[in-house]
């Protein structure tokens, strides 16, 4: 059985934004703590769902036709599939992601800044 | 596109224990709030894991076979399928869980405990 994931120690274990690392595993979901600074790219993601949960630190998320949405530490906001978004970060920001295993970071818009989720420091 | 949701305010809103509360779908599953205190029925999951999340009070994990697990706030665990288990809070104690919807709080143990968990009051 995995141990239990001291989520403010997991953040302490790496400085690296926009990288997720895998908390945990649930059936054929995972929880991923991910830093945020700056602005990501407009993305959506075809057939998943997507939820933020902000840890620390503020969040903007953008959307093409509808009000952007901020959120503050303890606010989580669910992506519907097909929705496309802009995850914004004017500090630095701590989130827990909520999704399927597979679902690429960039989800339809690719390019460099795509990069597949790690495993937790033991 | 749902709103997004306040953790505290959310908690804040019911004081019912053992009730769980879908604060978030996503895909086909949920995250739910839920108040415990004292101690919950023996009981596993053939077919889904189950992940606690504490967010206020503490939490005692209660296995069969292996050691016993303390959580506290911003600790979280994930109960593999089929693991028997028996959640118990010494004093009030408020988690999220996430777990795939349609899983029933009491397991393979049913009985006058199991319950549909209830949407957020709005």
């Amino acid at each position: 059985m995995p141990d239990k994931v001291n989520i403010a120690a997991a953040l302490a274990s790496f400085d690296e934004t926009w990288s997720p690392r895998i908390a945990a595993e649930v059936d054929d979901f995972q929880v991923k703590l991910t830093k945020l600074e700056g602005d990501f790219v407009w993305h959506h993601h075809d057939d998943a769902d997507e939820l933020f949960w902000v840890l620390e630190g503020r969040l903007l998320m953008r959307f093409r036709d509808r009000d952007d949405v901020w959120l503050e530490p303890g606010e989580l906001l669910v992506i519907p599939r097909g929705v496309e978004h802009q995850p914004s970060a004017p500090g630095p920001c701590s989130v827990a992601l909520l999704e399927r295993a597979g679902v690429v970071n960039t989800g339809s818009a690719g390019g460099e800044r795509t990069t597949a989720p790690k495993p937790l420091d033991p």
